[in-house]
């Protein structure tokens, strides 16, 4: 894979991997981190930019990919005396990511853990605690060590 | 978060966030790739060169990060006329890792399709599909709607 492929047409097979083609809009870290930002309510520039010390040009680089692959879609707003702005909203392919960054979080409390204790997935309403696994079609739970990642790298070998 | 920052003492406390904190070790496009192709059965360093195309420098630097972070531990191995070499393998910490990118791979299927179809999470055994998705303590499904991720940027609003 040459390190300079970039975001492509979505009807091209190459590469033919999911993990990859995910990759090529999310495999950095400040995409996850302005997502991060975005589930947590932020939608407006300056306060992603706030929240990240993230430079302008790069943030700005990152909220198109982000768009232009579907993942955000903008809305214009404008605040009293001020010119009209674009805020950043999840779609659904988006919202759809909150399982990937939740896999990311319970990675991290497990395996990076922080002296003042773990982060936490809770059921809204119950807030009882939830965690990312392995389901059958029937929403029951399957272990990890049962699951094969069928990718085309697999599927080569 | 400034940009420069790297994979610290795990007994700091910054980064808070997990996700964060995973991003630290897994935030660039390679260490999930070659975290692929370990998950895939290849473990020598030609081996995961050849499947990338990545260069030497770049994924000695990505592996060293990744066993000095615990996620892969190194093997000698000697082949008949050469002389021993490390091989690969996931720790415990790396096999966890497999929720994380079966959840990168179920969204890019889903929304980075490719025009040959999408690959496949399944059951070792009876080969039936499966799914990643957000789980109870009773290892029942929970929908995504009804979970908050409770990342300190969420604490923090």
């Amino acid at each position: 894979m040459p390190a300079e492929r970039q975001w492509s047409d979505p009807m091209n097979d190459e590469p033919a991997c999911s993990i990859e083609r995910s990759l090529q809009i999310l495999g950095e870290r400040w995409s996850f981190l302005v997502l991060r930002e975005i589930f947590a309510g932020k939608h407006k520039f300056a306060e992603i930019q706030s929240a990240l010390g993230i430079a302008s040009n790069l943030l700005s680089a990152r909220l198109k990919l982000l768009v232009e692959s579907g993942v955000l879609r903008t809305k214009t707003y404008q605040e009293p005396g001020s010119r009209p702005r674009q805020s950043y909203h999840l779609t659904e392919a988006g919202r759809d990511l909150r399982v990937v960054l939740s896999a990311l979080q319970q990675w991290g409390d497990l395996h990076r853990p922080r002296p003042s204790g773990p982060s936490a997935l809770r059921r809204t309403r119950s807030g009882s605690p939830v965690h990312v696994g392995f389901v059958d079609d029937d929403g029951h739970e399957v272990p990890p060590a049962d699951v094969v990642i069928v990718t085309d790298a697999v599927a080569r070998t």
